[in-house]
């Protein structure tokens, strides 16, 4: 998507050799005109599959999925981050492992928002070892939900996210992807 | 709001004296064209206000922010809570105590995203105790911005939030406003 590979461009930092900041439009600070954009392009791409509700993680992934959902007509749910020792009843859970803070988060959805035969578009802010989205996954085929595709905003190919999800038969689509950095500039693939 | 009030009415659920759920549509799983109609209408209540910025709190506020965002062409920023031990450098910091989760959460702006006499529109999903909002406020107060009003989702008027806000003269709007519950249904003001 030609649009957010000129703003990350422009506004993306690259730090060390394997981390790119997006804060400035994506992740803390939102552009919601290239939201509105990229929720359409989701739309677009996935215009072939049959999808029920799009499933995403808070909070960086809630602006973009809100509008796919918008564009694709469908309610969106994202789970949760659990902080309270004691789970909720009734939930679907998952843990996610987070490599950037090494911390693991444990997520969850209602069972009366997932349910079995539902076809489901996850939707993430990054694809890079593909943690969050193993995570989803995991409540999707615990709730018997049927995921069509997983779509990513920004992808990085050089991590292993793209090859675990591959291997798993689970089609996705980026609106960018990064092959790496070099002299800290974003080289797409 | 009409189309939120009935929206409130069927699939909102009260618990207790003073909680209402609204996980259905507002901060579990998302109606996306009901917070595109929130938006518009922040939008419209807040024309009279020159706004450069709106800001909100992860997770609950994204969804509405970032549509009130889109209606009125500026950027969003939410604050992130902060889990880990060691504060980042270069944020402006606030405490905000969940009287539902008994917990407090320390809120935080980077400084690039937040400017001395930018007009920032506060948006938050509930108007409670005002915890979150007195956070953001002393945020903005911090970084010299000045606040133009603060849009409400959900207002409680049995509880403090507003009564504080007015006090301080800060121009709240809510969407919807409830005066209390009995019988397990919903009364608006």
């Amino acid at each position: 998507m030609k649009i957010l590979e000129q703003r990350i461009k422009k506004d993306g930092r690259v730090l060390g050799k394997d981390v790119l900041k997006v804060d400035s439009f994506l992740n803390h600070q939102v552009d919601p005109e290239l939201m509105q954009a990229m929720g359409e392009e989701f739309a677009t791409i996935f215009s072939d599959e049959k999808i029920d509700k799009i499933v995403t993680v808070e909070s960086s992934g809630i602006a973009p999925a809100v509008f796919a959902g918008l564009a694709l007509h469908v309610p969106v749910v994202f789970a949760r981050k659990n902080k309270s020792l004691t789970l909720p009843e009734n939930v679907w859970t998952a843990d996610v492992y987070s490599f950037t803070k090494q911390t693991t988060n444990h997520i969850m959805i209602d069972h009366r928002f997932l349910s079995a035969a539902e076809n489901i578009l996850i939707i993430d802010d990054f694809l890079a070892n593909g943690q969050a989205v193993e995570g989803l996954l995991k409540i999707a085929n615990d709730a018997n939900a049927n995921v069509v595709g997983v779509g990513v905003v920004i992808e990085k190919t050089f991590q292993k996210g793209r090859q675990i999800l591959d291997e798993r038969g689970v089609r996705v689509e980026s609106l960018a992807r990064i092959k790496g950095f070099e002299n800290d500039e974003v080289i797409f693939l």
